[in-house]
């Protein structure tokens, strides 16, 4: 076993666009644990569109990250030394840990993963942070009914192809929004979307108004910007629009403007919410459950994109805001 | 008594502020009623900024006024005359009829006012569809908490002015805004806002941080744009935003623009929420209860701007857009 540990730093916060020159990679020595610690070596590192926010250096609802450190996130690994009553050498575990081939942790935020119920994988997707992200946002926020139509944007994402699948699963009438043909196709296709529209070759609104001719019951918007405009415009009464995701804006460095949507949902008495998934932590268990389950019985598909190597993280995360991912985007640290 | 009955017509719709020239005074025979009608002699007519919405020609959550044809709103008035079976002569009623001397009714949407528990007036306001908007959006859509901060805007309006009345019996700080010195005195003075901003001589955003210093947990929007931004920057985790109105566009043909208020909904896990008083029809026995039961405690005080004479209808409701009314603006018709 190697000594070293490389980790990726902050170097610096970006302006529009993230770029190769934003990051740094930099070796250490394995750090040395302590009591109620262990040491756990990364195997899959999860990134995710809300880590732009915290490089902007703004306090939301996470701190920023601080320049100069490693930049964490979900990580699945083994533990491979311990001084922790609870986990042991061997457990596979999940949690928020560096972007490193080592973590130290005392525990605090982490939980185990059972190797045998699914792929470690994916709980950094359909049965993680993603997969109930979609879960409570649709079922929490949407209160999806039978017959409804919902509409999702950035639909092939870990979010999006999740959220399509409930709905499908709760009954309803689901049209994807994506950017590529490939998207489409995997909607269509592989996810049974009754309509997926191509953002990037549509004229949005015309489809759209094809899609939904009884109009748009749940938005769940991971996107924002222009299309989340068109679907605005189609809202029924009683509409409820779940704010998961703006990742058009991520890269903007000042307020984006557009048409004020206070208007709108007077007219059509709507509702809309901005959540995050630590919103619901008191009902994790069974949502990981109720996915776990889904997943199990192969009534939720789902695709991982995986990259090789800690040193390609900067550029899987990059890839996030050109569209690159189908389904969860992952970085393969070690087997 | 005369036999003619006057009611004013939509002769065009405005563009921009509507106008003395947007509106047609006509003088016809008082209508003869029928089997199951009645003969209801106005007595006061409420102007309201949602009418505006109605002369656009676009359908929203009510038909728009067609041109030529008497427009309508609330009205309390006498029956004068019955074929219907549950309304007798001498009935003071409510509910939506002509701006008119005169209107025929078959008592759908009609309901009777006791005049024995508060002035008949109050039918159209504190105890009438304003009342119930303020109560309802507060209530079921703002959910107040003992010492939460709740922000009103158009503060001193017949909606606003009961808002903050009902948050305060519920224990919270309330800040208002309004637009002149003799509204912010009458709110702090007569109905004891916390602290009321006078949108037209102080930093909106400014004043604000000071009278916010815990964030606003609550903001009931009447009026939209620049002042909702302000109060949007500094809304906290959970809070609750209430889209009543936005009288700052009703005027305006094209969609306001503004700053996306999406990303800030995601960061505060916030709720924001359109509606009408209809959406809570199953609850309006609950409402008109409760509501008059504070007004004859003396727990929830109002004011009504009364102008008299039909003719000056049209006058009363554009004094609604530049302002010029305290509390519930009405026009007596008859005594």
């Amino acid at each position: 076993m190697t000594t070293f540990n490389r980790s990726i730093l902050l170097a610096s916060r970006p302006e529009g666009m993230p770029k190769r020159g934003n990051f740094q990679l930099i070796t250490e020595s394995i750090p040395i644990i302590q009591e109620e610690e262990m040491l756990i070596k990364s195997i899959y590192l999860s990134v995710d569109p809300y880590m732009r926010g915290r490089m902007r250096g703004i306090k939301t609802y996470v701190a920023p990250y601080e320049l100069n450190e490693v930049l964490t996130g979900g990580v699945v690994g083994e533990v491979i030394d311990s001084k922790n009553p609870i986990y042991n050498v061997g457990d596979i575990v999940e949690g928020r840990l560096g972007w490193a081939d080592y973590s130290v942790s005392n525990g605090k935020g982490i939980r185990k993963v059972d190797p045998n119920l699914a792929p470690i994988s994916t709980a950094l997707g359909v049965v993680g942070m993603p997969g109930l992200t979609a879960y409570f946002g649709l079922l929490n926020i949407g209160k999806p009914k039978v017959g409804e139509t919902v509409v999702v944007s950035g639909a092939a994402g870990a979010v999006g192809t999740i959220v399509g699948q409930i709905a499908k699963l709760k009954g309803c009438r689901v049209v994807g929004i994506a950017g590529t043909e490939e998207k489409v196709k995997y909607l269509k296709k592989e996810l049974d979307f009754d309509v997926v529209i191509n953002y990037k070759t549509e004229n949005v609104l015309e489809s759209l108004k094809k899609a939904c001719p009884n109009g748009v019951d749940i938005y769940f918007d991971n996107v924002g910007g222009e299309i989340s405009d068109s679907v605005m415009s189609l809202i029924n009464f009683y509409s409820r629009i779940v704010i998961c995701g703006q990742i058009s804006s991520y890269n903007k460095e000042a307020i984006a403007t557009g048409p004020r949507v206070q208007g709108q949902l007077i007219q059509r008495s709507a509702l809309m919410k901005g959540f995050i998934v630590g919103d619901y932590a008191e009902q994790f268990e069974e949502g990981y459950s109720q996915l776990g389950e889904w997943v199990k019985n192969g009534l939720l598909k789902y695709r991982e994109n995986i990259v090789d190597g800690l040193e390609n993280a900067p550029e899987a995360f990059m890839g996030l805001f050109r569209g690159d991912n189908i389904g969860k985007q992952l970085v393969r640290i070690s087997n």
